[in-house]
């Protein structure tokens, strides 16, 4: 599992783990079943503190990406898209909408950074 | 000035605080200049920590949307873009992309939530 933590960004640490365990969903990297490290694990390997490995897996659980089994501890399980999940997007693109009108970022630019983004991921 | 926490949310207080501001500012509820209420009053009034009101305005300034002055206070101030406050935008976006992604959410379907985004905003 590659993580990429910037330790000089302002976003907080357990939001830049669970954006980037998304990314690797997303990017087919990780698929439905694989166990994620533990949470001693991956704090070790990052060098982060285990309360934020803990609460990344604890959003990501509610978000529905992980689910956690008293046996086999967390792994990747992408719910049926659920209207809450879809709301949670919703409010987030919402936040990204406001800070591109602030900046004179138009509508059509975002349509083309979304376009960016898909070729940047080679998704169509 | 109108915010609007919801304490049942997942997210951040102070990530909701700073994107109202911002918000308030897209929609022109907010003008350049304008004074933020002081940390203490506006921590009374939402009912949250001062810390958590003092992060949010710190992120604020960070991102080029707030400037402190010593004798105003907060004030908003909406920085000339510049490239950093671009690239925190486009890493917001990736991350909502990302969700998309794993949602089985189409390029064409970001598209249109956007539009409907300016849309709910009344901008064009």
């Amino acid at each position: 599992m590659f993580i990429e933590i910037d330790f000089n960004s302002d976003e907080a640490l357990y939001l830049q783990l669970r954006n980037q365990i998304i990314l690797g969903i997303a990017l087919d990297e990780y698929h439905e079943g694989d166990a994620l490290p533990s949470v001693r694990q991956l704090a070790d390997d990052i060098g982060i503190n285990m309360h934020t490995v803990n609460k990344a897996y604890s959003v990501l659980r509610q978000d529905g990406y992980v689910k956690v089994d008293r046996r086999r501890g967390a792994f990747i399980a992408v719910d049926s898209v659920k209207e809450e999940h879809l709301r949670g997007m919703r409010e987030r693109m919402k936040a990204v909408v406001a800070e591109a009108v602030c900046r004179n970022v138009s509508k059509r630019e975002l349509h083309a950074l979304i376009d960016g983004i898909y070729e940047e991921y080679g998704l169509e």
